[in-house]
């Protein structure tokens, strides 16, 4: 048995790397949670992948449990929600997949940025009544798209760049690095940070039709970001967004 | 006039993506900067992804200026440097792409990440004599290929990542990250931090036939990755690794 963990990139079906597109024509088994949310265009971004890359298959769709938002314990709340999916996808894999198969994840972005296949995956291993190899295809991560779309480095010369959370950079600036590129911003934490003198380079549904790129000091531009991202996210009923936060530091 | 920086993958050819593969096809000019150091590999490499996916096309070598490396001053010297390189490139530009002509440079992993290609076109089109448009295409990292030979997640949940180079690493574990990853580590900074309570990921030559994985607690580890990496330098001539260093902090 055999599951395969495959970044699909950000957006655009284009991102697909030859690798992944010969994993996907591999498999036989996609398998699928489906949050129930309203992200219709990564629904048929998804089966169009599909539809040009893989052989005869199957797609098997499981109830994506719903998390505890209303946790105070951000940590301990994901790490049940983690339990809770990893248990779906056992039940999920041992009656779908045959000792001879070859199974699925198609993972957003990369699957070592934010985000939870591996972990359930290893969550399943680690009860023992499962065997199977895991393989692992990188992708194009979102803030390599951002990058690209902007045309910039993340990094500045033999500079650090950290990569956080909207719920960290709202609490603080971090320390020690004047590059920061976000992820997960439910809360538009930048908003918290238009006294520094930075830029920020805005994307949200990156690599998509829907894209949307804005860029300048974060002072001059955060309440567009702000206005645009409701806008969108109303319009769309999801956004997908991230940043890069460049302090000019000497 | 276009110039496309187009991130080639980390070092398997299978990392391209479909939308690097088609940027490729459609170029005329590939300039290429020759360090003239022993890395037939990668020249090959190289060659072998044109071989696969480029129509016609001129493939242009440009002698790349020696670097001052006894330099204390690391970020004038690269400054200079890249100005240096930036003049070598303009004049390949004018003289070899016509007004309606496309020309690339193919970059190792992903072209954000610690890679000085759109500096040194935003240095020519910084001095008016040129015009050109850039469009950048990303590309598989060797931060997301090292993740996904070692299985695992980038970020612990919720918590951020520091990406960070060698020369800084050797100073200080930086602050407020226990996740820490490493780039252009000459000088094997690892081993100033065998007394953290780390796990290690380590990864040369990734996505090549040569790959070199090592992981453990770094105290257990770092002996063997230290003398794992200078063999290899030895035979190959040349080395390109990066690592993952996790704290286990609570």
């Amino acid at each position: 048995m055999e599951i395969k963990v495959i970044g699909i990139g950000a957006g655009d079906p284009d991102h697909l790397t030859l690798q992944a597109a010969r994993a996907i024509a591999a498999t036989d088994v996609f398998f699928v949670l489906d949050k129930g949310e309203v992200k219709q265009e990564l629904v048929d971004l998804r089966t169009e992948i599909l539809r040009r890359h893989a052989g005869e298959h199957r797609v098997v769709v499981g109830r994506d449990p719903d998390r505890d938002r209303s946790s105070d314990a951000y940590v301990e709340s994901v790490d049940d929600w983690r339990r809770r999916r990893a248990e779906v996808c056992a039940a999920l894999i041992a009656r779908e997949l045959t000792e001879e198969g070859t199974g699925a994840f198609l993972v957003w972005g990369d699957p070592s940025l934010y985000d939870s296949t591996l972990a359930i995956l290893e969550d399943i291993l680690g009860r023992g009544e499962l065997r199977f190899d895991v393989e692992v295809i990188p992708g194009i991560s979102s803030v390599s798209a951002l990058a690209a779309k902007h045309r910039i480095g993340l990094n500045q010369v033999g500079k650090p760049i950290q990569v956080t959370t909207g719920r960290r950079l709202a609490q603080a600036w971090p320390d020690g690095v004047d590059d920061v590129v976000v992820m997960l911003d439910a809360q538009t934490a930048l908003t918290e940070h238009t006294d520094q003198d930075a830029d920020i380079y805005w994307g949200a549904y990156l690599g998509t039709p829907d894209e949307l790129l804005i860029a300048g000091k974060v002072a001059e531009v955060a309440d567009e970001i702000e206005r645009v991202r409701a806008e969108a996210r109303e319009r769309k009923g999801w956004i997908m967004d991230t940043y890069l936060l460049r302090r000019n530091h000497r």
